[in-house]
């Protein structure tokens, strides 16, 4: 036996999802019980050329639902990336866990195989299904997901791995 | 056809790792060209109840050796944790590669299914390989990873994702 592409990848995409939609909640409750105003969170960076907190989200969102699709061979819904609070965040990724709750196991059949072309700074970028999985959309996913929690704990929200890490699944 | 344990984990901690290599040269490379001393670094952190940067470049070893181990039941070499240098830090990772190196794909055959036990700070936790591989050991290791990399941007290294990703796998 072994894995598939879909058990490499969506339920990993959903369960850290769930725990950035929970961190991001914290965030909001760590401001309010300090009576400031939770979206100053939203443009916080860590070094003036870094990408501030919401396109830190907005790309975790990204290199998610773009696996899933590329992955599969479907189109991903575009995002407006118009987030500027952290409610309006925390509905973003809540929708990018909706859209990626749709996929089945079935349409991942062959994506380790399938030819993955990509646009990116670097030119055009040519991977299999399993590369562009294991060394990009992973990568990158997981990036984006840690840069958000570094900011909100230099940011002094209270938080830990475990916050991160969320729930361990019972076996 | 589907991916192998082997496939989704050890490839994956090698390909970041050296990534991690060159992010710590780097790091060495910009303090020195600056005349200062790239040890400054090693103590850095995001927040005072933070781990310092050592920490994290250890537990990102450990989290890939500890993977590794457990999803083949082997027993990992265990590390000093004694590193005060970047340039120490650099061969802690180089030694790690070189533990990684050694793991063949049949040593995985049936991991996906191996209960893995773990203590923490949790409790006692009981996983399937697959899960302790997607679910904790991966999210664990990319986590130190990246905060290595966000203490290098905070501290004025000038590194890029391009760093973090690496050279993109041709095909």
């Amino acid at each position: 036996m072994s894995l598939t592409m879909y058990d490499a990848s969506i339920p990993v995409f959903i369960h850290s999802l769930q725990n950035l939609k929970a961190i991001l909640e914290k965030a909001m409750a760590h401001a309010e019980a300090r009576k400031f105003d939770p979206n100053v969170f939203v443009s916080m960076r860590l070094y003036p050329d870094m990408l501030p907190l919401n396109r830190q989200v907005q790309i975790a969102s990204d290199s998610a639902k773009g696996a899933a699709a590329r992955l599969t061979g479907t189109e991903a819904p575009k995002f407006e990336d118009n987030e500027t609070t952290i409610a309006e965040l925390t509905a973003r990724v809540s929708k990018t866990l909706d859209y990626l709750q749709t996929f089945k196991p079935e349409q991942f059949v062959g994506a380790e195989e399938r030819p993955i072309t990509l646009q990116s700074s670097r030119g055009t970028l040519n991977f299999t299904g399993l590369n562009f999985l294991r060394h990009w959309a992973m990568a990158n996913f997981f990036f984006h997901v840690t840069t958000t929690y570094a900011l909100l704990r230099h940011g002094g929200v209270e938080l830990g791995k475990k916050d991160f890490l969320g729930p361990a699944p019972q076996v």
